[in-house]
């Protein structure tokens, strides 16, 4: 029943794909292949402070788990991020659960009395307030040129990485740049919501949310949020910790009864967290990385018939994985 | 805690919009108020035939897990789908297991025993042994006509339906025809793999599979698998009892151990299911879908501040319900 189906069809996350069996390194068949093959000069090393470790309870059986979140770097989002940090200081997470499982869209994770009066706990002084405008950061010089060269590639149809055009923006693009996937009009850009980004509930506008209350996505990318709503961060691992908790079955896939929700034991940055794997990403500014999205756009290994000749943003995950010492 | 995050953006089976409280039924406003606006003659049943219940052993806590699958209509894979109403026939499918569980991208079930001589179970006579030319279907003229039509649309940008180039196919199109989601390139159209859609697991090309072996998508579309894999049909209930199923730990996400399987307890046609209820969804070819794609791609409830002015077609689920009667 071991199938090869899909076999080399994998996530960067995967195991090695077995065509690398079959394949010399030097010319690597899967994108897989190309994981395998980069130069440890193409990986770059994740702060541990800029890592947040979320402690859930138990499983049923007793085994540990773990959720690992890379936390967004500027200047995208810097406003929720600095007030998550300050949350972690205080052990403000500490104790508070999943509350919420939307299949094929979100689990969400907050206060489950938040908006009980005189029960919702009281959040740390001098969290920022950040507006509807810092949904998007103006392109600095660097990540401009960088959007005029996709922009050029893509009209010249002769884009050394498929930039296809983007579903979710006319005459936009997106972009990979250091390590996240973003999008461009080409004069502001923005983090896009892909399986396992982390995002910050809120109210309805002008509320923004505070970074008190988070969500990940489980399902196809919900684009629709990208400039509604502040990404923060991505899970790294442990990812399948929150993706197959149950459903829930009230309005929206919030638990009807507290028994159903996943307490959060505690929330801590990785720099205090002792024997913490480092972690490690594929730059994405990097010749392995561009031959990484050319391997999954255009699929000639021996499943493959018919490559598709593009990938979408949101189905070509940075390669992450615990550094090799 | 219930705050309104995504609860005006919702996929099509969630439950009514909070905005719907709020807008008069002749100006719906989010996706899901056209969905409760649109009249009865907008929706098609689908035939009890054309589906398949597939029973999983009850949960730990008892509660049962039932999995309604609807087959794929002609001209689509029509090969597979014919060996999988034999295998249904003769109850082929009762007591095999849920194999395989990777995170963002399939669940997978099959003969546990499939590859190994001796134990693995029968197939019955008289399967087809379609090809890879049959991963596609020739466009009949109505098809071809509709492409053509979205095409000038496109070019226009003037469509009546977002119709934003495909990230996966240079100069093609994505379709929905007759509820189903589709790509073409003008010539063949193919069924997309969307989340929930469903195929055929197989070996190495050019093998093509049965239809013995199937999965389904829990994560983002994987459409590098279109025109490589046959697709056979999409689940329209219980999604859940296969998407939150604990994570396989051993090489693609199979189950390391027995014990980790989920054993299916049958798979019965619908027709041959007592009290099942009688489904529908919104047909795609109605006003109705129309706005409904329309309200997906251009959010402008209270929820929004920025429209995306796109979306993909797997973020656009068909609406499927349990008819009202």
């Amino acid at each position: 029943m071991r199938t090869f189906f899909a076999s080399l069809t994998l996530a960067a996350l995967s195991v090695p794909a077995l065509a690398a069996d079959k394949a010399p390194v030097t010319s690597p068949v899967t994108p897989n292949d190309v994981i395998d093959a980069a130069p440890a000069s193409d990986w770059q090393r994740i702060a541990p402070g800029d890592l947040m470790v979320m402690d859930l309870t138990p499983d049923a059986k007793g085994s540990a788990r773990r959720v690992v979140i890379q936390l967004m770097p500027a200047p995208f989002s810097q406003g929720w991020v600095g007030n998550i940090r300050k949350l972690v200081a205080a052990h403000w997470f500490d104790g508070i659960a999943v509350v919420r499982v939307q299949d094929n869209y979100v689990v969400q994770w907050g206060d489950p009395d938040g908006e009980t009066p005189g029960k919702a706990r009281a959040l740390p002084g001098g969290l920022a307030k950040p507006t509807e405008q810092d949904y998007v950061a103006r392109l600095d010089e660097r990540l401009l040129s960088k959007f005029m060269q996709r922009s050029q590639e893509e009209a010249s149809r002769t884009a050394s990485i498929p930039t296809n055009p983007d579903s979710y923006l006319r005459g936009g693009l997106t972009v990979f740049d250091q390590g996240w996937p973003l999008a461009t009009d080409g004069r502001t850009g923005w983090p896009v919501h892909c399986y396992g980004m982390v995002g910050v509930g809120r109210n309805l506008s002008p509320d923004t949310g505070t970074g008190a209350e988070l969500y990940t996505v489980i399902g196809q990318a919900p684009r629709q949020l990208d400039r509604n709503i502040a990404l923060v961060g991505r899970i790294i691992a442990g990812m399948e910790h929150l993706s197959s908790l149950p459903r829930g079955t009230g309005t929206l896939g919030f638990y009807e009864t507290p028994g159903e929700r996943t307490p959060i034991v505690s929330v801590r940055m990785g720099s205090d967290v002792a024997n913490l794997p480092a972690y490690e990403y594929l730059s994405t500014e990097s010749a392995s990385f561009a031959a990484y999205v050319n391997k999954r756009a255009n699929r000639k290994d021996s499943f493959y018939i018919q490559p598709a000749g593009g990938v979408d943003i949101c189905n070509t995950p940075v390669p992450i994985r615990v550094a090799k010492r």
